[in-house]
């Protein structure tokens, strides 16, 4: 089983890289399981605009993108709330994506996680990003991972969770997940 | 009453730009208010990324803009349904006018429009796109209106709606709106 | 496969219930699905308050609905929209049934369907409504089927769909639903 | 001005009945606010179904209910998270009060609070309960306030909030709440 981990944000710093970084070192120890890291920085995309995709077809940035998920079975994807809602850079990835054909995210399984600096764990942006996955034909897993307060300090050196709470959380979170996916 | 009208799409023959234009000249008609549309092309602003922001600000469109809204009393929006949700270029110009400072979007008064040539009149992007505004502290309009299987047919010539019972109904809700805002 | 089919709705004529029986009807010609279809009615519960169930335990309607769903692998529930979001009775049996134990809707795959006279096809209901059933861990199917502008004349006097079209489409969305459950 | 306080639980002990009592005591110290708590316990009702309404009518409960409603210019409401969303007893409730004529929800201001023993404040319970009452016409406030991990330790013996913190930060929005309605 192929599964891409990516998070929903673009600023190299991020705590969502972090742990969708820290999620593909997790679930590449599991037995079956080819787990593998994408930045969404490396594909940089304009703000959709059907006159650009009119004019010069989608971004070769977006092809690449959609190639990529073609190929797996699974994407985990750590999105940080940005206004109680899906953040603009992962909206728009997803505008773009659903142009490609055949549209690489239908039928994928997505598992999404957030970790935020403030209070509620991220909770209303993991809710609302549900929607356009579950709209383009994706098996958004009903369990969902938010992190509250927290700072990089969730993190070892080495890019592994440093809480035993929530590296057992993510790990257990993670095996159900896989073990869904058919 | 100043309200500036606008779309939250990009492509220049938008059905969406349309409908705010024509919003707009409805509510030129009305006693004491003053509406202007307002093109999101010509505000042009990357993807929304931390880093970027932190190495130089906000983009001046970002400001520009800002500075649009901070000036009216009430904002139309006319939005397509991208995916079932709210366009990735509408959320992406709320997350940057987000981190404007003050920001602009607290305590407008927001109508939410919809046309398209799908069946059922954007009415899943319109109650999703209700939360980011809602979130920033925008209040928005109970009662919405999408126009569903449009095309162009729905304009005459002059921008105008072709369609008397469209162009009765658009008239009602913006007479409804703006009389509320204080 | 066991598949349970009901609606969310109380009425004796209700469209939902109907579609409901006839999408019952169709899995049952499909090799290796067992399906049945439940009248809510027959379960009745009172609004869900705690001290009831402090004082007397979950009604013996909820324990029994509860045992009925637990031995089912799926779940077809064709629901109304109320309020442009879940109907009360469905989310007050929803909220009865959390409180049992074992919760028998989480690990369940349920498909949402709604028939509705009014012209945007429940779809607001249907969103609204696949969120309690995630929260409780089962998997909604992404796709959902909702006929807007519906009467009684959308069934033969079978119980059966009279319109071919749709006919074919609820039997494509069963088909690639029961195929989806493991 | 006149407002009325309510809980979306039925509970006797609830948390939030208290939280919309302290609401009510806070408000009727403020110039020209007549803030009144209702109880809906007081107001029976059963799962809305439609066979019921043709045959007798709206409940008296639902009638008396609709008549409170409509003397008031504004809602505060405060209500539990059932499942991640709308508790079935508020939603039932307001299917109920959808059939009443004049229909009293409509043009009223509606505030929504939460509070509640768990960890994120009944956040996706705010949300999720904002959708209804806007299809019926209400102007839902855009503020909300969860106040998480509570018990009755929340409560002084007198009713009023006991911590000062939280109590200034529900007066603060009270205010502003009322300040906006005309």
């Amino acid at each position: 089983m192929k599964v891409l981990c990516l998070a929903g944000s673009l600023r190299k710093e991020s705590l969502n890289k972090k742990f969708a970084q820290a999620a593909a070192g997790i679930l590449a120890q599991q037995p079956g399981v080819n787990a593998e890291y994408l930045d969404l920085k490396d594909y940089p995309m304009p703000v959709y605009d059907g006159d650009v995709e009119s004019e010069s077809g989608l971004p070769q940035a977006v092809k690449q993108l959609g190639a990529k998920i073609a190929e797996v079975d699974a994407l985990v994807v750590s999105t940080p709330e940005y206004n109680g809602s899906i953040p603009g850079v992962l909206k728009n990835g997803l505008d773009w994506l659903s142009r490609d054909t055949p549209m690489s995210i239908r039928g994928k399984h997505v598992l999404l996680l957030s970790v935020t600096p403030s209070g509620i764990g991220g909770m209303r942006g993991l809710w609302h990003s549900r929607v356009p996955f579950a709209v383009l034909g994706a098996h958004v897993y009903p369990d969902m991972m938010g992190i509250p307060s927290a700072d990089t300090s969730l993190f070892a050196e080495d890019g592994t969770i440093a809480d035993d709470g929530y590296k057992d959380s993510l790990t257990n979170i993670l095996e159900q997940f896989v073990s869904f996916v058919p």
